[in-house]
């Protein structure tokens, strides 16, 4: 069902997150820098990513109890709240916590909303560099950085010896999914690591054309396909279908190099 | 031997050669996203990190012949220009191409002025993000960014299991130069790949704790260690000697991290 707010509205609201969430997460970025900070990162029991992760989820819960009250939310921190509505705000208040506590620029908050079919609208925010990533699914994506907003658009590229692949960790893939994605890698141009969320991001920016992942949770992927599908990519499970609750993740610049990345992870596909 | 400039003077037209270089670099950036840039990046012949490199470099050699028409020049793009004054510039002047190309914000423009004995001073620039990282080897280390100025200092992590260690690409290690680090990188708390010398700034920024690479060339390496010495850390070649020709390197939190990772590295050392 959809509720009285239309899309415009709700992109508005999802900037309004994104807003909230960015000093929090600043806080406590890079807090080992500097000798003001020092005391503080020093501390046995400072655990900079998990309090921004923290106070993050719970001023964005606040935020939507408060202007969006039937809504439901589902994030990582906390028990999900049902919805009422139909809708629910899915929240990733750092995705890539390992990139966050290297202090390196390619964390992301990311917040989408969702209904019964799957994510709507998204925002995958950098609050560092001050890149905003916004998508409506299948429809168009942009990006709004320092106050200049741009459309996004995938590369068209469709074969696998000229795409630049990313994955999170290639550790992570284990017997089958592994010889899977060692074969895909080794056909590309550029391999990239490490990415989490900005890797989806890059590619809606024309820079990666392949992402594959897998044991995603449903925080980590919600906001990625309004993001990819509005800039012309295509983001599914590894047999084709939808991957709106996570696990095994593939997203493709354009729907010809999507079926031959499919193609190439069949065998491993669950 | 010492030409009349002091240090000083010498970052400050570090600085200079930096601000000149970043809109050459940032001009090519991410030229495949927005309506604008569509023509230029479908044109076949257009490559352009290979344009930005070549940019930079011919506009940093006329400013250097300008104002320290003594000095050498040595740049991945151009021959080797002589020193009389036996000091030299050594200039990357878009390191971390892959990421250029991927859109991420990680590349820099790398400048070091050496003597004969190694890198004096130097400056890591991320046009993106606006971070400058700048440093004078043994002393010194800081950050501007958005206007502030931020001193550098490694994390005080001694232990393996305690770091967070970096490498621009682990499948550039074969034999014996991939045991050791992939014993090395088993026991660390997080890896991170693909950074080039943005992994040796975020060392600087007490991020990652540990860089371990091999194939380096003189332009790669010279501008990384007046930014990790001046922070506290330690770089050197796997054998502990010193690294600025390349090859080789491993930079390193602490002294007791730095000993510990050489003696993890001892067999593939050359």
């Amino acid at each position: 069902m959809r509720s009285a707010h239309g899309l415009q509205d709700e992109l508005v609201f999802l900037a309004q997150l994104a807003d909230t969430a960015r000093p929090l997460a600043l806080r406590h970025f890079r807090t080992g820098i500097g000798a003001d900070s020092k005391g503080a990162a020093s501390g046995a029991a400072y655990d900079p990513v998990t309090i921004a992760d923290r106070d993050i989820e719970t001023a964005l819960r606040a935020l939507i109890a408060q202007h969006r009250p039937g809504d439901g939310v589902l994030g990582e921190e906390h028990a999900a709240s049902p919805s009422r509505t139909g809708r629910t705000y899915v929240i990733d208040p750092i995705d890539g916590t390992r990139a966050y506590i290297a202090g390196l620029p390619t964390w992301c908050v990311l917040i989408a909303l969702n209904d019964a079919n799957g994510p709507l609208a998204s925002v995958i925010d950098q609050p560092f560099t001050g890149e905003r990533f916004l998508g409506i699914t299948g429809q168009s994506a942009w990006l709004d950085h320092q106050g200049e907003r741009t459309p996004l658009a995938t590369r068209p590229v469709t074969r696998l010896d000229e795409m630049i692949i990313s994955t999170t960790d290639p550790g992570l893939f284990a017997g089958a999914e592994a010889e899977a994605f060692s074969r895909l890698a080794a056909q590309a141009r550029v391999r990239r690591y490490g990415l989490d969320a900005y890797g989806y991001a890059a590619l809606a920016l024309g820079g990666v054309d392949l992402v594959v992942e897998n044991g995603l949770k449903p925080w980590d992927v919600a906001a990625l396909a309004p993001v990819v599908t509005g800039a012309g990519g295509v983001i599914t499970d590894w047999r084709g279908g939808p991957c709106h609750e996570g696990g095994q993740v593939v997203a493709a610049a354009s729907p010809g190099l999507h079926a031959r990345a499919l193609e190439a992870l069949r065998d491993a596909a669950r």
